[in-house]
């Protein structure tokens, strides 16, 4: 089974660790890592580490087949090159697009879930940043 | 052969990565994750991970065979245990109290030290916070 994540994956703190290894569990995952402009496009500011680094340290992690940069303009290149069998989307991760694509391209892909946990994404995207002021106040 | 790499490994970038890579390069690798209560008495700040957090990241590393915390009074107990043939420092690790230990205990094991690259350890941990300091003004 071919998996597929998608993600900014910037600093990698234990939620992807929980939903890199939930994916792996299901088969070979390649993990489509954001693209600098696009991030700072859709979320307003920039990453601690740069599309080059973040490919390098996501495909350092073991539950990782591949990691690969995503295409700049089109999510659906990269899907359409992978053929994934199941999309595993993180649980603050948005579908309606996702799916509406799908469904228009007439490809055989699950959309899956990852159940919601205590210490991940958005919560943990928070938790992170009060941690490093945190640490540079002391 | 047995290769031991140690230090506090918080936020994980690409000159972890690159030591991780030479390490595993040659053999397999023991990381050992330095203690809350160490990194916070000898560095004055606390980690934005804590240890278990740091243990899971790094030890999810395709490089690492296995990822330990430290003893939190006795370094050389894990090094007792793990019995390496070589440890690999980073560029900025110091070894002085080290080396002396190896030969007080009559240990058979080799020191090595990295390569200095541009975009090492403390270097790093600099860039880091400017990074991060950079992103949240955005």
């Amino acid at each position: 089974m071919r998996i597929l994540v998608a993600g900014t994956f910037d600093i990698i703190h234990p939620g992807q660790i929980y939903l890199l290894t939930e994916a792996s569990k299901l088969g070979d995952v390649t993990a489509i890592i954001a693209r600098d402009e696009n991030v700072k496009r859709i979320k307003g500011k920039q990453t601690v580490f740069n599309e080059e680094e973040r490919k390098l340290i996501v495909g350092s992690l073991r539950m990782v087949e591949q990691a690969v940069l995503g295409d700049p303009h089109d999510f659906f290149v990269r899907v359409r090159e992978i053929r994934p069998n199941i999309i595993l989307l993180g649980p603050d991760q948005g579908d309606s697009w996702l799916r509406e694509q799908i469904e228009k391209e007439h490809l055989d892909i699950e959309l899956r879930r990852l159940p919601s946990r205590i210490d991940y994404s958005s919560t943990w995207a928070r938790e992170l940043v009060k941690r490093i002021y945190k640490r540079e106040e002391i």
